[in-house]
């Protein structure tokens, strides 16, 4: 049975869209609740300019303070995302254990995300890649709209292998697609993800899907069945652009981690922890968010009685 | 490869918890809604006393009307829920084609809804769905609380499966299970489906199932792949109680609809005709309802240019 590593992104992917900045100190209670409830590993920022995504400009700050002695109460990776080489030495200036970066297969997102089209980036990225690797720090790359993309629609499945075979001829084995606009479809899930693990069983496959449609709960399912070990979440569901129908939050941490309980894996991570943490992000922002379970509460009989660790 | 029903809920399920009486024109503007947009069937009410539940007392009103010629603008199942053999009388009176009827798994569940217990129950739905197929109508039973009760927490499979067995051997060959509580999880819908079919590969398995916990469309994908043919569902997801969050609503028809298009399945079935739908529903309760489509539209490239009909 594939292991399940759950990795939380909220503090990146689930703020940098949110307009209202949220203090350090705000994001520090929230990480803190994240790490006691026993995620595999958390995503504190990104290196981006701090004029560009102001929410990100205490990343650094972040890393620091998590990286002091005894600040994290249970062993986590944290991970931070780069989108260029100064972020990368960034991160490797403050302590990112786990870089995440990324190139995206609609080449109009490419353009407008990085200024680059996809062509020029993916060397780029591997050149990144390869440097975090090379210094012994663990390496995530993905594919960014692999699944559709909101400026061009479809995108054709095989350019998103063709970038994950360049990723995998390169010596990057850990490989994320991420459903940036939330078009995956379960059945798409099962193919692409199946097709990578058919050009090499031992790829350390993740996920990254966003509920637009509705849709992000049954794509993560599809994917666990595919073999996918690592599952991108943010707590309460954070990431949907409050201002527009269009752009769904991240599958919700607390609702995917219920269901992995429900399915009798990973009881070992704290379910009212994870709630707890989701209902003081839903006090901060004073507004209900997309999760659910942290409005209803897990399944009564779901509840693990104790905390297990049989994950 | 199974082929896909869609049974619309929402008339029956869907309001039967809103305190707010929906007047019947206004039902039939949603009920016309539903029948151009070319769902399969529609439960228009329930046969239950007009006392006990307000909202289903035009149920046979609904029928007469639409049974009218002419009143019904595509070919479409008319299904009513009946609870008692009154109720059977006055739906066969009322023209129901199709009668759905069901014990619940739970004795304490089944107990509260009908006064009997679960044992008790048994042989008077079994005689009530002879009496409606001997007359030549189309017959669904249902166990309720097939996958959890509110009250009594985990069902035993066996207990559902020893229900379904009474059901076929009664020569009832059509059977839904329902999950009236939303505890169901997509390993469990694949178990006792699964287990259902290995019965019989010949009986039409239908599913229902509430949102409450955010399962639902994983729990509908889990039944399509495992040979599930009939997906009960309400437009705009009605059904939660909006008074309380632990009633979750029934799974989305345009929502479903929409992850049915795309798989590829299903085309036949106008979106844009259940989205215009949703918005009256939501617009006549003045509040956001559960479905999410109605909110965000389909997927650009997944609209369909036109009406298709490879179903």
């Amino acid at each position: 049975m594939t292991p399940i590593i759950i990795h939380e992104v909220g503090p990146r992917d689930g703020l940098q869209v949110e307009k209202q900045i949220v203090p350090t100190e705000e994001k520090i209670k929230w990480i803190e609740g994240l790490i006691e409830a026993g995620v595999d590993a958390i995503q504190l920022g990104s290196f981006v300019h701090p004029g560009k995504v102001p929410q990100m400009a205490d990343t650094d700050k972040l890393f620091t303070y998590f990286n002091q002695p005894g600040k994290k109460s249970r062993p986590v990776i944290l991970s931070g995302l780069v989108l260029n080489e100064k972020g990368l030495d960034r991160g490797m200036a403050c302590g990112v254990e786990q870089f995440c970066m990324g190139v995206s297969a609609s080449d109009t997102h490419s353009r407008k995300n990085t200024g680059m089209g996809t062509d020029e980036a993916i060397p780029r990225i591997i050149a990144m890649a390869r440097k975090a690797f090379e210094q012994n720090n663990l390496v995530q790359v993905s594919v960014q709209s692999a699944f559709g993309c909101g400026y061009e629609g479809i995108v054709p499945e095989q350019r998103v292998l063709d970038i994950v075979k360049r990723f995998i001829d390169a010596g990057l084995r850990t490989v994320s697609l991420a459903d940036t606009a939330g078009h995956a479809n379960p059945r798409q899930v099962e193919r692409l993800f199946g097709a990578i693990l058919a050009l090499d069983p031992a790829i350390d496959c993740a996920c990254h899907f966003h509920d637009t449609y509705g849709l992000a709960m049954a794509n993560c399912y599809a994917a666990l069945k595919t073999g996918v070990k690592y599952f991108e979440s943010a707590v309460a569901g954070l990431g949907g652009c409050p201002f527009t129908a269009v752009a769904g939050g991240n599958v919700c941490t607390e609702d995917l981690v219920h269901l992995f309980h429900l399915l009798g894996r990973r009881q070992d991570i704290r379910l009212d922890r994870l709630i707890e943490t989701a209902k003081q992000v839903s006090q901060f922002f004073k507004r209900d968010l997309p999760g659910t379970i942290y409005k209803t509460g897990a399944i009564p009989a779901s509840r693990p009685a104790e905390l297990t660790t049989t994950s």
